[in-house]
């Protein structure tokens, strides 16, 4: 890596005007929030087609039947239409209106029944009315209809017509991996599931911010190879880790995305760690941020952090949020569209993600070559020549980076323990560098080399 | 152990009454409070004999003149009547009133004597004015006599006839242990002193509610085996350990009971380790029941623990109170008497330490077979299989065994993690081993073997 | 060392009278006071030879040029003159009227200038305008007055005489050293520079104070040795370091004495280990003194401890301050002068340190001899006999040290954890050690031998 790529990177960052890739991002989500996606099926191969025409995107095919660990990948499920009709044939639900009206996976049907035989495949929220719920049967066939229970209290006795169109075959289960190479083979993983149907905020945010993630990336100089996996939720990741065994080893950092497209505050989960790098990193953004957030001990609930970091994996994987999956009324219902996310939220969501790598790409550990006593900083041009005054925030992060560089702390450490922001102390560490006043560590065995 | 025995100890704490076991408790307490007991002697032993006919006892005799460490077991003390007469004959003070109005271990006296020359042996509490202290003088030799402040003030200048007939001879120090085996060799210390004389909460309620444990603990197949002491305070602990250092090393847990009569809430001392299993067991139950309590970090004033505690043992013994000794006003005073306990706080300490020991029978270690992503627990049966929904406890407590057990987190240690209860745990290992998706680590060496 | 010679140390802290000491304190430093010191010259060796007056003092001369670490010895500064006459030739600034007034380093000048041309040599506080600031250029060429806001704003157009009659010249960089030798070779370090001209609390204060400690523990018999440093701030604790490398491993504590004589609560700077035994014994100390005081994390900006602090010696050096320095309005400014420091504060803090040396000077590690059970204090007359009533907190102290004695806790980290005075566990170790209940572990590799 040479200075010119390393600054590449921070350059960029600095160019980004997150309000307009908020913007972009946005538009993406209203492209892809129609598309009917599931775990299997066309609606995903359709979504990766999207993605594919803005980042370079391995779409990749795992037929019906291949073991991964525990499990099995399921036969694939597709769907063309699906309805229940009055006696006098009109649509009284109607799948092309919502994708959220038929229970994913629903196996093909096509029957005449009362209503009360219909009922037990009707689900619908009765403490939130007008609202349809999201409700899936992968692992055990079944079908349904999901509806508002407004629309439901509104159904007469009647003869329905009931018909799901659908398939449920042999086939495949697809997902997207897009590996943007950096100089080490050290990787960042970024993971978000791609399989909720017309969803915006889980997941549609997470996915399209994975992909300007990609988009960006792959214009800088980076430190880290990032690897980006558009994945159908737990099936997906279950089925990556299986395949891709050997390469686990490689993730040093990474993060799965969802729920990134809300107006609320940021809430991160840790990895099962408690205290990796990208746990600090991501606090570390956070604080700095000064607005309110919330960062949460891992807990084996929740998306495919679950599966990176189950005990045989144990990687160094978090969750960022905005609202936490669960906890907001729109969650798993036809509210969470895309008036529920905003532009703006989701050019911060990018910008904060953009921010933590930033401290990873450049997150190094030094050795003080002058470690006894301080260097004369002043004979260098580093420290302001009248006594007397206080001193500068840089000039203070010279004296933090050259006290704590023996060797054990982080430059992430040193911004911690001083209590300023990441980037002033990589500042004074590069100004330090340059008056080789500091040596990188060796990090994990291999030669370090430093980016300026 | 087999499966069977080890539901009997969970079924028989569910079917416990807590209140019906608390009136039992407390009519053998009516029963032992008009004995006068000391740290020797035949009040002690006509206890143990009473205990006996509940429990499987052995009462043990020490001579007296028995090196214990850096004791010498002391000489037999035994009282049959004292009292202070007045000129007319009248009975002044009479231990016949109260066992109180003796200084425990007096050496016997019969003078004629002015209130001037008695007055240094009255012990009163001006402070509380109506009640009579408890003191004692074991080691040095001393005579004298307790009484209300308000007797004191009532006391006229006379010509008193002072009488003590006891006896302070060569004899033996008794105390009774009953051990009950459980398939485990490691052993459950519970210890209480039985020395005090018509003490209620201290420490007839440790006395009475360990009789209860023993009893009960009796009738359950049992993991480990559980070893009750009712002993003189200090020196009984110290003979104990002197004369069974052999023994020592199988003690894993322990308990000092003492003032869980009363209606204050829960108090737990620590043992010296401070982080002991029973340390955090202890923690566990009382923090689960969501009534207030206190948990103290040891320190070396307080009951046996003291011994246990010794550097030179160090054993995981902790000391669970009600109301802290020395720190409600009724303590070593007549005002500690039948009035004071209460038979429901005695069945509720009683329910509490069969909710601690249910806890330290069944904690365990385990290695999740399947630790390579989560298993699927749906195609067992074992997870509900509508997607969408929220997950149910006993489910989200599966989550966190699979996640966390690498070997190095016991059940409680995950109970405490996942803010479940221990009882949601287990149920969830129980349910994992039985799928062959949990198998228990070895402990200490010694072969594991799972109570399912 | 022999029980006599210790026993001395504490009498002697417990005969002395803070008050009167305050004021010894307070008149050296009126004597100091209108000395025109800097980090070089005269100003420097006459403030060290008032100081040998009052103790064992040797003077140090290291020549300009000397390469110290990344630095070199500078020139030697002194002084005769420097003024700002008007055109009717009154000194409208003179430096006869403060030190403050010339900007300490001012290379000599002699010219007639106007306003304009003077005006960027001429240093105010325009916030505080009635004081004279302190500047200072040591490292880089340049002359200056400070004079008050408020005489700079009537200041007229005039051709002034700017005269600074100086000399920087190779000469010597100048240092007091004082070393008490106690009976071990390890050695407390007490530093302050002494190097501000006219400025009381920083750091005359420090001076006279270390001044007044020396002439103290000189009169004691002592376990450690003490080594005092009078410095210039920075270039002189880095020439002392320099030039005493093999001399580093002896310093066991330490402590950079500044500003200890204004009102305020005490301020502890821990050093960088953060653990170290001078940051619990200060810790301590400050603590059971009942009065509020703030205890900081080490921060590499501030005193000579961020010299002896660099990392590649990382000693065990704290900064005790009251106002921290920076802080209080007064701070390097003219009015930090004889009326903002205060005897009283001048003898408490003289007081506080002593204090934490008595606990350095009798801080040990012990082997509790009897560590199975508690050993029969009553036998040997160390405890109360009557049973039943409270504990006296000596006897409570007996049982912490007999209970935390087991070779890991020293007696400081006892008095922590117990909650009790260190002079209480002191006195409760030695009456045990005088019992053969305790014997001292080795140390550091050397025999232990016991105080008393």
């Amino acid at each position: 890596m040479t200075p010119t790529q390393t600054t590449d990177f921070t350059e960029l960052r600095a160019a980004l005007d997150p309000l307009k890739a908020g913007r972009e991002i946005y538009a993406l989500m209203g492209e892809l929030y129609p598309i009917c996606r599931s775990i299997t099926g066309d609606g995903f191969r359709q979504t990766l087609a999207r993605l594919k025409k803005e980042i370079p995107l391995d779409v990749r095919e795992v037929p019906t039947g291949t073991k991964v660990f525990d499990w099995t990948v399921p036969r694939e499920w597709n769907i063309r239409d699906a309805y229940v009709k009055n006696s006098r044939g009109e649509r009284f639900i109607d799948f092309r209106k919502h994708n959220l009206h038929v229970v994913n996976y629903s196996v093909p049907v096509e029957r005449k029944m009362s209503l009360a035989q219909l009922r037990p495949h009707l689900h619908t929220l009765p403490e939130q009315p007008d609202l349809i719920p999201y409700r899936t049967s992968y692992y055990k066939e079944a079908w349904g209809f999901c509806l508002s229970h407004r629309q439901l209290q509104q159904m007469p006795e009647d003869e329905y017509e009931v018909c799901i169109d659908s398939t449920l075959q042999d086939g495949h289960l697809t997902y997207g991996e897009c590996l943007l190479k950096g100089s080490s083979a050290e990787e960042v993983l970024i993971s978000c599931h791609a399989c909720h149907p017309s969803l915006c905020n889980d997941n549609l945010s997470g996915v399209t911010v994975a992909a300007f993630l990609a988009k960006y990336l792959a214009q800088a100089a980076l430190r880290y190879s990032y690897r980006l996996l558009f994945i159908p939720g737990t099936i997906g990741s279950i089925t990556w880790l299986a395949q891709n065994e050997e390469r686990v080893g490689a993730i040093k950092h990474g993060l799965v995305l969802t729920c990134v497209g809300d107006r609320g505050n940021f809430t991160y989960k840790k990895s099962r760690r408690g205290n990796a790098e990208i746990d600090l990193a991501v606090e570390h953004i956070l604080k700095t941020s000064r607005r309110d957030h919330s960062t949460l001990e891992y807990s084996p609930y929740g998306y495919d952090e679950r599966q990176y970091c189950s005990p045989g994996f144990n990687l160094a994987v978090g969750c960022l949020m905005r609202s936490h999956h669960g906890e907001f009324p729109e969650y798993h219902t036809s509210a969470d569209n895309l008036d529920f996310v905003d532009s703006g939220a989701l050019g911060d969501s990018f910008a904060k993600i953009l921010s933590v790598f930033d401290v990873l790409e450049h997150n190094r550990t030094y050795m003080n070559l002058n470690p006894k006593c301080e260097p004369q900083l002043g004979k260098r041009g580093l420290y302001s020549v009248t006594g007397g005054t206080n001193i500068k925030q840089l000039e203070l992060a010279m004296l933090w980076v050259l006290n704590q560089s023996d060797g054990t702390h982080s430059l992430l450490d040193i911004a911690e323990r001083s209590g300023l922001a990441f980037g002033v102390i990589r500042e004074a560490a590069d100004m330090l560098f340059r008056h080789d006043l500091l040596k990188p560590c060796r990090e994990n065995g291999s030669a370090a080399s430093h980016p300026v």
